[in-house]
């Protein structure tokens, strides 16, 4: 079994898989300084908005320890890194939030203390946050999918939510490794998530490396799993997550919400409790980014369409909040489809 | 503007244009051999019903023109040019009826009739009628659709359906391009249609051609356009229509049926009155083909998920009558989710 991970401090550098490379390769990346740790984000060798703010956040305590051996101001360094860092993906608030802590923490220390110390330990911290609130959810989730019913559970499950993209078993995925590490799961329906074949490359991958029970299928074909009744519950995770309840996560989400509600079998958003946006009243509020049409055009650098096609390539979409079975976040569940204030009482919960 | 076109006779070859090599290459294949067009047919080379039934008519003309010049036995050579092309693609029904046709021709002739003239009259007049069906199919589906509303309309459409798979302007696609030259449509969608990618290679390349308004998404994207308002009507093709109405196509199609009942948008079949199948009393009775899982793990060669990962990969699904709002043929307009009866009037009125 291959060890994975999204990123890690090694010494005074960040270590990353390179997910642009994966199924075929799995190399890691050693990121020695701040420009290439930018690059490594900004050409999305490290993708999921957990993992980019972990990796930033070990990038800037390299980059202080990276000083202290090399008898350079300490404090400088990780400021450096951090204004080099947090720019990179304007759109990953996990980014801009990881960063800040990181100064913030900076900020705070008493004169003579041990910056390079203190700092190794936040980001320790930011990302032992992250892998406890994955188990949380991954339980919580694996005991409302298990009172679904008896047997085990075929479960189908859209882009990339694993420890790729998390610092512990991820957010959707962890749900359905827990339910495998109970006996209780059937199966894991893989959707491979065009244009950038997150499902494909990156979660048949893990799947495969946890021995999880499992197949990849083409987006267009999980309506006929519905229809067949071999899916018990799709499970995904979120990009965003406004306070009304609505959804926006990766493109093809709303397709399998319209398709669940039209099934009758259950949808479940798995993400933390710092997705939810309470300055996003509801999913109007929430601009779609066009991606670049090559994206469609070619696949892994392939031509599949005419050069001069245009091409319709939305990021996300928005699942209306009546088409979201639950959420489950690390502080508990909320219901948006039968109980539209669940999400404010979440966020405002002790 | 490039000729598009699936088969068409040249002397004693057959010529098609090679759609595995399409969009990025237009080559022309000449086949002046069985055992050349059989394995074009095989590979894919020419695809789609009707096309392939037509390939295989030309086909048996051409052996005939070729044994009538080397001064070989004609009838002998058409034979056994029938016999050759007739098994290559089992569950296509064109293929063999074709085959049948120009056999059924052959016998029916007199004693010293010219053999060759005979089976290049029946081919083209196999071509012929597929090629006014089409004409038809466009008129009548263009005039359904621009009932629904005023202005210029925005349709979607899946897989394949257009001059490269008739010897027409196509069914679904026929349709379009129709509306397009009437000065009624705003834009088709094109589903990209994985695995194997008709849409982006083959659809886009003829509405590029035909300079139609058009742009290319990925399958999962679609809901986000019903979603939008952006689309009006979803047109697509049929490999198989039972006789209650349900219609198996291309897998994707079933998915695009929830979409389009969720949003109260028509999906309308544009398919010839030969592939409606009496002997089909419902979709239940349709056995859905599993292809190989590489059309699923590569892309055109590429590889997007693990060697060792199972994969899902239905050749197509069945949509239930319910869910199709009308059934454009040549012969007239079935209304199977009105009208339960109306598949079996349109097969059985004179």
């Amino acid at each position: 079994m291959t060890e994975v991970f999204s990123a890690r401090l090694a010494g005074d550098a960040v270590e990353l898989i390179d997910q642009t490379l994966l199924p075929d390769r799995c190399d890691i990346v050693s990121c020695r300084d701040d420009e290439t740790l930018a690059e490594a984000i900004a050409s999305l060798r490290v993708r999921g908005a957990p993992a980019i703010g972990i990796a930033a956040a070990f990038g800037i305590a390299a980059a202080a320890a990276r000083a202290s051996a090399a008898g350079d101001g300490v404090a400088s360094a990780a400021r450096r890194s951090a204004a080099t860092l947090r720019p990179v993906r304007p759109t990953a608030v996990n980014l801009a939030w990881a960063c800040d802590r990181m100064v913030d923490r900076l900020d705070g220390l008493q004169p003579h203390s041990d910056i390079v110390a203190a700092l190794v330990e936040e980001a320790e911290t930011i990302a032992d946050e992250d892998r406890d609130a994955c188990a949380a959810m991954g339980a919580l989730g694996a005991d409302l999918l298990r009172a679904l019913r008896g047997g085990p559970l075929s479960v189908l499950t859209h882009c990339n939510t694993g420890a790729l993209c998390t610092a512990g078993i991820g957010t959707a995925f962890g749900v359905a490794r827990t339910l495998h590490e109970r006996g209780e799961l059937g199966r894991l329906w893989i959707d491979e998530t065009r244009p950038l074949l997150q499902g494909a490359r990156l979660t048949a991958w893990e799947a495969a490396n946890l021995e999880i029970p499992h197949a990849v299928l083409v987006d267009a074909a999980a309506a006929s799993l519905f229809q067949r009744g071999d899916v018990d519950a799709v499970i995904v995770g979120a990009d965003r997550i406004a306070i009304n309840g609505d959804v926006a996560n990766k493109i093809g989400t709303y397709s399998l919400a319209v398709l669940a509600a039209h099934h009758g079998v259950p949808f479940v958003v798995v993400a933390p409790t710092s997705t939810i946006d309470p300055g996003t009243p509801s999913g109007a509020a929430i601009e779609v980014e066009q991606r670049r049409p090559d994206e469609v055009r070619r696949v892994r650098g392939v031509v599949v369409a005419p050069e001069t096609s245009p091409a319709h390539n939305p990021a996300f979409d928005v699942t209306p909040a009546e088409l979201v079975t639950a959420i489950v976040t690390e502080r508990g569940i909320a219901r948006p489809s039968a109980d539209p204030g669940s999400v404010a009482d979440l966020v405002h919960s002790p």
